[in-house]
């Protein structure tokens, strides 16, 4: 099988640039991978690590003559990487981006591309609470849904070949607009995140509860919650600073919720209660026919007890 | 090595009392085990499954003769519970339960346990999201903690044997009044599933967002919520309705954090979003550190990537 494009550049390599490295080269997807890191500790990683067929200390450097330019760092950088990379983008090369948010990355982006280059923002379903170039794995966006929100006016013929390239990288493919995006991914991933480094700080702060005791019983629920917490810190601080309207309306409508839920409690309404947990179940259910979720109880954390 | 108990009598066989008699076959701690749950179906499958010697259809005849009397149904239940059994328990026994709540419990039982029967309300820090008789499997207490609450008075030798059997059991044990276990599990367990069940019931009612598209999209972080949200609902009603105050009072700081958080994203406060989220890895890397979560990314759903 021939590759899919000659020459890929990966802007930013940390979980996710690694992983498409690792992707693309169990898939065959590129002749040569070339990366740029902002800094000189991960350009290191990346090249002990095999990441890459050329690693470069300037993005600028690291797209020219590429087919395919994929930005994979936090999204708060994308508009200065966008103004410098401009000039070196190759005539018919495809720019698409990993970022979390879609409307302000369009709009970061957008003025930058110069005619012939086909710009495609988009999104991978998919990763980890680790980070760096060492977390990556090849199976990474395997049976996850990938997200591209192309803009008026895209080449379908472009569309086309960005949409073969994720499916080959294991994804199933999606198409909507970046704002449709943007809200589905404030209820799906940018809220759960929110609340989960939230109830991690409102734990640390306890002064009756030690950090110790929070650890130690964290078994009841509350390890979850730490998992999602544990992501990349600047990554989420980009993701809720450029996707501000979508998160602040689900967080509007949560706490909403979360106010008929502790007047339940306050008024010991077990039938609202009752009647609210049941609901969930169906959902889960939904997520596991999906494959979006394992059925193993407890995420399989005790493998000896697996259906 | 002799059993630890001649009887053991499990009132209530879901996740918690099923597991136990998994764990006490696989540990030689009684030479029989009797049970009793409530509806004839349950019953039934007891039976099928082997997890008692003798299965009663009143909780009153399952405890008669029982040195080793657990209650392991919602804790809503143990007050009538306890009244019905009190007659029927054998002098010199060992009366205890794995609520998740402990001063109601104390409160509710206590009154109905005859001289001479040794009452230690406990509670086993495990669980999953799954409900039922079938569900348990004898390696749920392992490693976990189980936290002994007992009364002003208790006996100093019954409450060392309910420690062995628990550590027999596979868990670490911790002794602290009702009162304390309340308040850290309000913020370790109880307001986790508050929460979980509360984003998903959000998640359910928008309008501009699918319940395809939230199923679909979930591995961005909200199918972690979906977990611990598909616990059994009567078992959790009770929860909230019997630790009304020191639930009401960790819910009070999450939501004050939570408004701090939203202000910080109305004014695009980088700065204090970053800070926020930086502080959650070192708590992740205590639970782990503790054992009490595995460090493997996804909490392991990607087998083929396990560091």
């Amino acid at each position: 099988m021939t590759a899919l494009f000659d020459r890929v550049a990966l802007i930013g390599v940390g979980l996710i640039g690694s992983s498409l490295s690792h992707a693309m080269r169990a898939h065959g997807l590129a002749v040569h991978v070339s990366a740029h890191a902002r800094s000189a500790a991960t350009r290191s990683k990346v090249k002990d690590l095999g990441l890459a067929h050329s690693v470069h200390d300037s993005a600028a450097a690291a797209v020219v003559d590429a087919d395919l330019v994929i930005l994979c760092s936090p999204v708060g950088s994308y508009g200065a990487l966008a103004a410098e990379i401009a000039p070196a983008l190759k005539p018919g090369a495809i720019l698409t981006d990993v970022g979390s948010v879609k409307a302000a990355v369009a709009k970061d982006i957008g003025p930058h591309v110069p005619a012939g280059v086909h710009f495609i923002p988009g999104h991978p379903i998919a990763g980890t609470e680790q980070s760096g170039p060492e977390s990556g794995f090849a199976t990474l966006f395997a049976n996850r849904w990938c997200i591209l929100t192309p803009l008026p006016g895209c080449d379908p013929v472009a569309l086309a070949k960005l949409e073969t390239f994720w499916r080959r990288c294991g994804s199933d493919v999606e198409v909507m607009t970046p704002e449709h995006h943007d809200l589905v991914l404030a209820i799906t991933s940018h809220l759960p995140h929110l609340i989960a480094y939230n109830i991690v700080a409102t734990a640390a702060d306890l002064e009756e509860v030690t950090s110790s005791e929070v650890i130690k019983y964290s078994a009841g629920g509350f390890r979850d919650f730490t998992r999602i917490a544990a992501s990349d810190p600047t990554m989420w601080r980009d993701v809720f600073l450029n996707n501000r309207e979508a998160v602040l309306e689900m967080l509007g409508r949560f706490t909403e919720d979360l106010s008929a839920l502790q007047r339940a409690i306050r008024w010991g309404d077990g039938e609202t209660l009752f009647t609210l947990f049941s609901r969930s179940r169906e959902i889960r259910r939904g997520i596991i026919a999906a494959g979006q979720d394992t059925a193993a109880p407890n995420f399989g954390r005790n493998p000896e007890k697996s259906q």
